[in-house]
């Protein structure tokens, strides 16, 4: 018996989870819910023409969609058992979304949610499995605070930052004392979502500005650094991040420039190269379906990794890294590149989804 | 009576000065050396399917192409009236480079070069006009030296760092010390020349990584803001310089994504505003043709500069900066673009040229 | 003095138009309307964030956008001598916008438009200024049939035909029956506008579908080569049409590849391109200051005409063509490129509006 | 036991053959060829830097690669049981590698090949296995004729036409007289291998010209299409087809516009749909391991098939097709997408031994 899953929102993100959750062996798509124009058709009819992968319309498109501003009819799809919770991925103003998302975990609906509404809500964790599924044991507190039963909410950090976030917290688990970082991103116009970048502003061209994107760079690897204090996050200090921006003419694959600077200790080349390899985390232990076997893969190759060549590696799941060197500047500087819409979106938060059930939190 | 002047080859950066030099009016083309393989032809054969400018064929079409090796046909041809100096965009073995245009020297031949051959010899200027122009003034010093009568040698830097070499001089010469860069660039294709990048290397994706080009990209401001001690240059003790240098799917422009940190003066933005757009240099006061205007333009839109819509600016000759904002990390932070086929590598070379017209070396 | 003109639309057509006419001999632009939402505005207020032009902004900056929708605020603008007559690119439901042009027209307006919502009106010319120049002599008709005094409307065909009509039409000028064309286009995003095609439906890959394209290029040609019958326009009979029309990712320049059936007199190669490169119209004996010298030119190279090398050519009002060889189906085949947007949209308008002046029918 | 495989050519083609051979349950490649310069080394050695394809140089990377001109070599591999035949994906002149791919049928191993040499050898089958898998029982006669014991020659057609020759098959195969086809290809740059098209040549640009590729689009498919007649193919009369060529910016997967003209007997668009989606052949009645399960898949959406979406449709192997309507000059027009390196190279030779082996031709 699978756990049934809603999804809200039938735009690229809905889609990519329909996409990751086709086959799941643990879930299985039996509500969607979306914006009121798509409301009441079947899926098949509210996404086409702007389906963008290949096999969900076959499998999923008789659901008839609902209007995901009506939590009464999810809260009904609960009780009849079509929906234990839900993966957000609803394009909003976060200030309504922040409440929407609020009434699905008040209406008994667990949210694990795409969206950034949440992100600085001081007891709503910001996760990335491999680095702060502790924080997923905020729950309690959570559903204490707010009066919730079963709900809660649990959201995942912006693309932008984990193509390095998950090596730097290696190196930090490791013992090293990380105090600044200076990043450069790459990013795919995925990112963006659909319709989003024009193509006349990004064939042949570079658009060195993505609203927003810098400072939640800066700031989120932070809170999923930071620590649990009275049933709220207390960000870390450090590392100190500058970040630049860029949007560039790749599909999909945000690539990371990233010169880190230590503390008092600092490892040798050598050392990052074998402490990232070795990596493993809870969802490796726990072999979790999603999980990548190897959370950071080290490739030695001067010219890697490369969007194209490694944003598929393991399922889209793992953090490619490579010309690992020292820094001019600081310590030591390194290129990262995840696949933006499934590490960095969908499938982070399948995996956070298999942590929670793992965790006993989903039912 | 215009200068006759030489081209050494025939590829993308031999056929960029001959677009340049079409119709200007100090100087014009009346010879061209290329490799053995092309010797013989009229141009017009000689780069038959792989001519990159318009227009060039047509004007140059039929001067017969020379033996680039053969030092004593531009002799000849100089004795003759037809080349008062060459510019160099022969792609060979830098050690073969560095003897063969000491021997255009030798012969009495002024060589002004695209190459990176002659970079590092102590006293051959590494020029970018606006910033080091008084280091041409070791043309006496190196003649005496080799015991050349009216050739010398020129060179002028690699593109990757024009995009940020003349806003940080500015900052200097403004009396703000600049202490340390973290760059990363984003390079276009036709850096590499023809062939060039593989399309299947770049479309839909990002390389990062350019041989030898982070190396070139910070050692060679230091030559350029160094000093003259004793008839050879000596390198400006900082900025230190940390480059990531990568391939982007554009054709023309390199933009990069610049991190300073200053002494214990610090300008705020609107000054470097000010200092930026108030800029001009020797190439300015004297209007040089190749001369751009402002050789920095400031723009304050937040999603500029960009490839395809700032290259061009100014003839292809101005560096254009935006997204000036305060760092994170060190003290603020750029984003520079200059297109690198013209102010990073022919137009940067015809503008030295006019400077040393000017300053009598020519002839 | 120049001719006051006005341009409904700050898109990237009414930009487009801005853009050709800011140095332009005969006409001025002193008026601008656009919609609702940027009418009130300065023009550099209304566009900023979506200036696809370099110095526009500068140039037209603190013109106050008028609503388009407002003809009596252009009919005053006409009464003070500012907008004699007006350059259309608006982008509306051609049922709304037949009925704006009209009015714009009724109020003693000429309307110049790009739009399609006219074109199939019995007495609106649809110009290719060196094709149907003539065509043009309707407005005495068109005029009065609908009781209009100064004002008359005028279109230009699809971008979409420009790179193949011309060329078919000087063959048919020449004496040969041209019966049949199979055309395929490769067409630039900037034709479908901004945003226009989203990156994510263009970056590696191609779209075999344009929404109407289709028929316009099988129908408007036919409209071009017509006649004029009691005051309204009488289809050609010929050549059919089979038109394929593919978005592609290229930014500007639509390539056709075409192939043709003659009637029983047959030109060789060699005469076609002795025709195409002797063809002149109207516009270059009267050298048109936007009228290129050559209407086609004629590329020998095996691999031209290609967008990025030629859609410029002489202002980007030449059709570039090359290829020229048999057929082994139909009779002859070739590769014709123009640039959508100057060509093919705004300086094709510019062009028309030459015209008009020189036949009288603008002051 | 696995049929042991040998692959000659270590590039493009010899990688994707590996990539498509690492797990197949007939056959393992146990050596491998290429030219003098990577010989002696071992395969992972020998495509550092240019490695195409993840998971070959693990899982092949210890093969010793032997020099592909010294057939003695794979003669002793095949005695020694490691090379039963081999796939042949050399680049070299069609003299040098007709004689050197007659040289390994000779010595019992038979070769089949990816490149053109041997094409229009007039006893060599150009198979593509949905459509003249009988072609492949000329081998006897071969093998008689030049005297080969087990040795033979059999190639796969140009990539380019695999868009629309089995679709056209179908057609015809259903009783329609396919009379001429116009057809116009967007090619992707895969199709020139590696290093292949210079990116410079195709950011933002098409070239309307592939050497050779027009002649052979043309004339292959009537060899396919043809019969043996004493121990020759004899190419079919028809249908005509007149090709465009053009290398468009997509990585893989060719698109065609085909415009089709039939004899008398006309199929209406619904029978066409309905031939196409229930076209099955030989490799689909035998379950091939590569073998698509629908050879032809027709889409309905208006702008499909798009490269990115479709190329991989059933392992790269399936045709997929769309815009199925009537044509304006002929009698219909579609649109026909194929992989180019999957389906029409290594995936198509594949097949072809798959069905050697089902015909008991490879032992």
């Amino acid at each position: 018996m699978k756990i049934p899953v809603g999804i809200l929102g039938a735009g690229m993100v809905g889609q990519q989870y329909m996409a990751l959750l086709k086959n799941h062996p643990w879930f299985e798509v039996r509500y969607i819910a979306a914006s009121p124009r798509s409301a009441g058709k079947k899926f098949s009819e509210a996404v086409a023409g702007r389906c963008h992968f290949g096999g969900i319309a076959e499998v999923f498109g008789n659901i008839i969609v609902a209007d995901a501003n009506d939590v009464s009819k999810a809260a009904a799809a609960s009780k009849a058992g079509d929906c234990a919770f839900v993966f957000c991925g609803l394009e909003m103003p976060n200030d309504e979304l922040k409440i929407l998302e609020a009434s699905y975990a008040a209406a008994g609906i667990p949210v694990i949610s795409n969206a950034s509404a949440h992100r600085w809500t001081a007891d709503v964790p910001v996760v990335v499995a491999e680095v702060n599924h502790s924080h997923l044991d905020i729950i309690p507190a959570q559903r204490k605070a707010h009066g919730w039963d079963k709900g809660f909410i649990t959201v995942k950090p912006n693309c932008s930052i984990q193509s390095y976030t998950t090596p730097v917290y290696a190196l930090m688990q490791a013992g090293y004392e990380v105090k600044r970082l200076i990043v450069t991103t790459l990013q795919a116009v995925s990112g963006a979502g659909y319709p989003g970048v024009p193509s006349l502003d990004i064939i042949d061209n570079i658009v060195p500005y993505i609203g927003g994107e810098e400072e939640k760079s800066e700031t989120e690897p932070l809170k999923i650094l930071g620590s649990i204090e009275n049933g709220v996050f207390k960000k870390a200090d450090q590392p100190k991040i500058s970040a630049h921006c860029n949007r560039v003419p790749v599909t999909d694959g945000h690539t990371a420039c990233v010169s880190i600077e230590f503390g008092a200790q600092k490892p040798s080349i050598a050392e990052i190269k074998k402490i990232w390899t070795e990596f493993r985390s809870l969802p490796q232990e726990l072999e979790l379906p999603m999980a990548p076997v190897r959370p950071i893969i080290v490739r030695d190759e001067t010219d890697r990794p490369q969007p194209r060549k490694d944003r598929d590696a393991d399922k889209g799941m793992a953090v490619t890294v490579g010309r690992i060197r020292p820094c001019n500047v600081f310590d030591i500087r390194f290129t990262g590149l995840s696949h933006n819409t499934i590490r960095g979106a969908a499938g982070g938060g399948v995996l956070n989804a298999e942590l929670l059930k793992h965790k006993g939190y989903l039912g």
